[in-house]
């Protein structure tokens, strides 16, 4: 296959999950109470700020592409899957309108967060409201497929929670172990993509053992993603991750590459770990805010890492993940196409640049 | 039955509603990765804000006392609806984690609130991972009533959030109609009481209609809960409610005493709508901190409240709800003592003072 027919390929399977889970998120929002229909409207990027039209960026949207493929792996159409592609989104998006106002951050998708243009409350309420309505359309029709998807979700979204409070704890201490952010990370973003790749296949009729092995695949392929997501947080083009340059060393982050260089031998390590400790004690002191500096320290930083060998770590770790991820889907039976589709989204998700 | 017999019936009905819960709802809580549980165990008032162990005021827990009740409806034991009476209560907890920070409460049942203690980020973090808890415990036996209760349940949490929605929303506006405050009520309160009513007898075997029949009941008791609620807010006992006087008045609460009174003809409704005008123009100029003012004035709008009927009207209001719902209850078959208890609890609904 040429990487011509693999981006192709690729593009069509995103395009499908958008297109068939699109008018199902739509309903569900607009059932909201006036006014979390709107600010999930312009969370979601179908509306701006002043509440006009817009043909926003609404993320990758890698979950829905997998909720539909997986449907697909115990032979069911790709629709059955939709009520868990739009449940996964819908948690997704709860999980960042709650974390993007727990971390401060202002932009996403090269917008203002919501917290910024309507209010933390509102980014509060409507996160709550997603994650009802996640439940409620796995729920609702009342079959035995409907409730065995929905008991996958709610497990995994209570890792995720449980990983974005090892992330939030992470920021309060020195050394973070290599370990410890593998497992974080397999919490906070491996989880609900392994329920992705599970739910569709939950609904389509598939067994427990079969939805369990998925949900292996898909959390090595949550690790490969987030250790992708870590590369870019340092190194990604800003243009096309919609984020600053260094952004994750920005917000101090423990990411992967940070936590791998300072768990590595040698100078550069150890420069490393004088700087964040200077870094720490100077935003201790002075406050978060008053103790920033020129970007010629992030850039410093940056290469210290890399010298450490973080960021070689870090791509390595991806493609192990990946591998694992693959080696994994061996076991489970399914259609040819689907496999194939299967190991191309894997194969797109090491190497994507935003 | 006297009195005193009424009050003994309804403490051992709370303390049995209390009793099978705990030990479920702490292993639940458990469950949670640090300091989510630690922070979890302080909101539920096991340990203080040092973390030693505390016996704390758990609330009045009518929800759980409620859904042991229900089960028995169908002919079940109480402890069949021991996970519906925790996933509730997550839900209830889950909202007032979330409700207390985005209403700036700084105090509830006498003791900070979450976010005053550990930060907005917990209270936020520590909310969800009680509403995912809420679903996990329902679905995770795989049973068909499990997925029928947790329809139910995220069918009441959208409501609880829509009401939450629409009292955040009315705080911004200057005139809210009486029936706009009963909708808001019906789902902020109702929803997760007629929940209750229906979550056991769902998980004790009930069928549908049965279920939808003791919602109704819920529904209404929730509407009378909330009117007492509501009285409790302007002219209830500081000692006894844990609230400062006047404290529905302090928060600019738009309570059915309050509209109910600014809907009346007359000169104590006008003088009233006149402060209420003048007070908001204050706060709109001076910010909200800025305009307060002496007790003396707190004490003159609970008067005109009276006066122009806003006082009556919400005991009337309370009452009427009270007498709908026992007419609903005739309507379900179920053994007497059950319904002998479910009529206590609603007598007791209504004449609590606390």
């Amino acid at each position: 296959m040429s990487p011509a027919q693999d981006d192709l390929d690729i593009a069509a399977l995103l395009e499908r999950g958008r297109t068939l889970a699109a008018p199902v998120l739509r309903a569900a929002v607009d059932r909201l109470a006036a006014p979390m229909d709107t600010v999930a409207a312009y969370h979601f990027g179908w509306i701006d700020a002043e509440g006009r039209p817009s043909a926003g960026d609404g993320g990758k949207a890698v979950r829905p592409a997998l909720a539909l493929l997986s449907a697909e792996v115990p032979g069911s159409p790709p629709e059955v899957g939709v009520p868990g592609a739009v449940a996964v989104e819908l948690v997704h998006n709860f999980s960042l309108l709650h974390d993007d106002l727990m971390d401060g951050d202002e932009q996403r998708r090269h917008r203002d967060t919501v917290w910024k243009v309507h209010g933390p409350a509102q980014a509060i309420l409507v996160g709550d409201a997603l994650f009802a309505l996640a439940n409620e359309i796995l729920l609702e029709s009342g079959s035995v497929e409907g409730g065995r998807a929905a008991r996958r979700l709610a497990s995994a979204s209570r890792k995720l929670i449980d990983g974005q409070a090892q992330d939030l704890a992470f920021e309060h201490r020195d050394r973070v172990t290599v370990q410890e952010c593998l497992q974080m990370e397999g919490n906070k973003t491996g989880a609900l993509l392994a329920c992705a790749v599970s739910i569709g296949a939950v609904l389509g009729g598939a067994d427990e053992a079969t939805a369990d092995t998925l949900e292996e695949y898909g959390h090595h392929l949550g690790l490969a993603f987030q250790a992708v997501d870590d590369l870019l947080g340092i190194w990604g083009d800003p243009e096309a991750t919609g984020k600053q340059a260094w952004s994750d060393l920005r917000q101090r982050k423990k990411s992967l590459p940070v936590v791998a260089a300072l768990a590595a031998e040698g100078p550069a390590a150890r420069r490393l770990a004088e700087l964040l400790a200077a870094d720490a004690k100077a935003r201790a002191a002075l406050g978060e805010e008053s103790a920033d500096f020129d970007e010629a320290e992030f850039a410093l930083r940056a290469e210290l890492i890399e010298e450490a060998g973080g960021r070689t770590w870090t791509a390595d770790e991806a493609r192990r993940q990946h591998a694992r991820a693959l080696t994994v889907l061996d076991r489970v039976a399914m259609p040819d196409r689907v496999r194939r589709n299967l190991v191309a989204l894997a194969d797109f998700v090491v190497v994507r640049q935003k």
